[in-house]
């Protein structure tokens, strides 16, 4: 912030992962933060007011200053834990992070949360029934990848907690919300305790202000 | 690299717009580099050996020193771009690149990317034609986005040509390829021009070696 008394606002929805990242990270780094809560369902993210904040009309967007906007949760985390213990400072390791969040929207995300939000969030399991079907094998194939990297490494980067970490917890503790079992992936269940030890943790449904 | 010696070892695929973004950025960068392609459609990045490589059986993976590889294109541009003027050094610029290029792997590439891939990768339009269907609205809201962006900045972030650039241009200068068509869009074709008109620009059929 260029105003040391301005506090960041938050643009979420609660039960959004993508939305918990930041408000993990903000806690456990303890950074105060004003949360807004945005209804994506009745379009409250797609109205001309929001598209100045966010032109791809999606939560989370955070406000920085008067008039700057960031969104898309994994380039948050990047901007908050700059210069943090949470981001290593070795080139090669900021790279696997990215490596990791990359990952984690484009082959994790995709897969995991989209069935998460039909069968939970909106609880119209039978509505989108072949739609989810579509989504089990890309889901299953993210979260062996996790295990087999997790069975080798306690995190996913540089043998220590780190934004990486968080963007793919957001949305692997919730997994069995999108009806994908955790069991048959013990590393990753290791992990997840792991995470959950870490100072300051919170869980998703808790807010801050 | 660990080893000045050591060339940068590609393992691509030549028409990927993904694999297109890393050639391209060290071409401009005149690091020189040793290509390998994949061939994706008989399963080569899905074998025991190349999940060594990459756990998640993707290309580009760029091979950066004798066992250490680093997955994922945009992760990629971020680690050969550090300390260069293609990725600037401002904090709050540095996270709009990174804004844009999860805006390219979550909101572009799985529309436009796929739908290529489809049409004239595989050229098989009629077998996958309801997925292409489906991939229509979120390909045009990912161009419409793009396109009230530039119509009010020459670049993505900061006034100044980044790596940012170079993965939104990736798929986007073939997009009819996946037919979409770009006319609707006078700033994005504005933009490519720009983007080709850079220092030692090359096409994406052009390898380097």
């Amino acid at each position: 912030m260029t105003d040391p008394k301005r506090m960041y606002r938050l643009y979420q929805m609660q039960e959004s992962g993508n939305c918990y990242k930041v408000r993990l990270l903000l806690h456990q780094l303890q950074i105060p933060c004003e949360c807004i809560e945005v209804d994506i369902l009745s379009g409250e993210s797609r109205t001309e007011t929001f598209l100045e904040k966010n032109i791809n009309g999606r939560v989370p967007t955070l406000q920085l200053d008067e008039e700057i906007y960031l969104p898309e949760s994994n380039a948050i985390l990047w901007y908050l834990a700059e210069d943090m213990p949470l981001l290593p400072r070795d080139k090669l390791a900021r790279a696997k992070v990215l490596q990791w969040m990359f990952f984690e929207q484009y082959s994790h995300e995709p897969f995991i949360a989209t069935s998460r939000f039909w069968i939970s969030i909106l609880q119209q399991a039978d509505k989108f029934a072949d739609q989810i079907e579509a989504k089990r094998s890309g889901g299953e194939a993210a979260l062996a990848a996790m295990n087999r990297h997790l069975k080798i490494n306690d995190y996913f980067v540089a043998d220590q907690y780190t934004i990486a970490d968080i963007a793919l917890y957001a949305y692997t503790h919730v997994a069995e919300e999108g009806n994908f079992e955790l069991s048959p992936y013990p590393a990753i269940t290791a992990w997840l305790t792991r995470v959950q030890s870490q100072v300051r943790h919170i869980r998703l449904p808790d807010a801050i202000t």
